[in-house]
């Protein structure tokens, strides 16, 4: 399990590095083919593609600068695991702070992110 | 693993029971004891106690009502599996559509909730 954590932890890392860059293509590939992404206010994005258009748009729509995901706990054990963390998302006009579960999914590419659902930690502004 | 998904779509029934009959105390022991909630707009929620008392907040402020939970698939292997699915809660005032990952564990007792996170799929109204 430790091991496992450290390839998330390092996954995570990358994935930082990439919202800083604006790359949205480098970020799908962190996830699996027929990834399934859950974002609050949307269906399911499903598939590779979908996962980048999706990341295209909050870097380009909501000028997403960087993302800071930090592993809480990990469990589970064989072909697919699941994470909770915190996120610290900073946009242009603003920051984002929230929770997430990801299923991470074991590849002939290395482990990624298979499904992924999140949600803000921040008590609606009325 | 489609034992495992009886079992989980058994759970999920009684959640809805449990919901319209207005009983958090059931809820919560469809959870396991060191159970974590990660609502939308709070921070996380960690154990049984805490479990009941968002469900009887639910209950009783938001006037939930009703609860139909559907899996949408399951993976894992082993003492924790993690289900996506879609649920759809009817309060007094309105509906809620969304989705939602549980990690569901094995425990003396059976099958119990451990992790549950959801979001809306509604877009936001401005």
């Amino acid at each position: 399990m430790s091991e496992i954590r450290k390839t998330i932890e390092a996954n995570n890392k990358k994935f930082g590095e990439f919202v800083r860059k604006g790359d949205a293509k480098a970020l799908a590939s962190l996830y699996t083919r027929d990834a399934s992404l859950l974002p609050t206010g949307s269906v399911v994005v499903k598939g590779n593609e979908a996962v980048q258009e999706f990341w295209a748009g909050a870097i380009t729509g909501l000028k997403l600068k960087d993302a800071d995901l930090k592993t809480v706990e990990v469990v589970g054990e064989g072909d697919s695991v699941t994470e909770m963390g915190e996120y610290h998302l900073k946009m242009e006009q603003g920051e984002d702070k929230g929770k997430y579960m990801v299923v991470w999914k074991s590849t002939p590419e290395g482990w990624k992110l298979h499904w992924d659902i999140w949600n803000t930690s921040q008590a609606p502004t009325e």
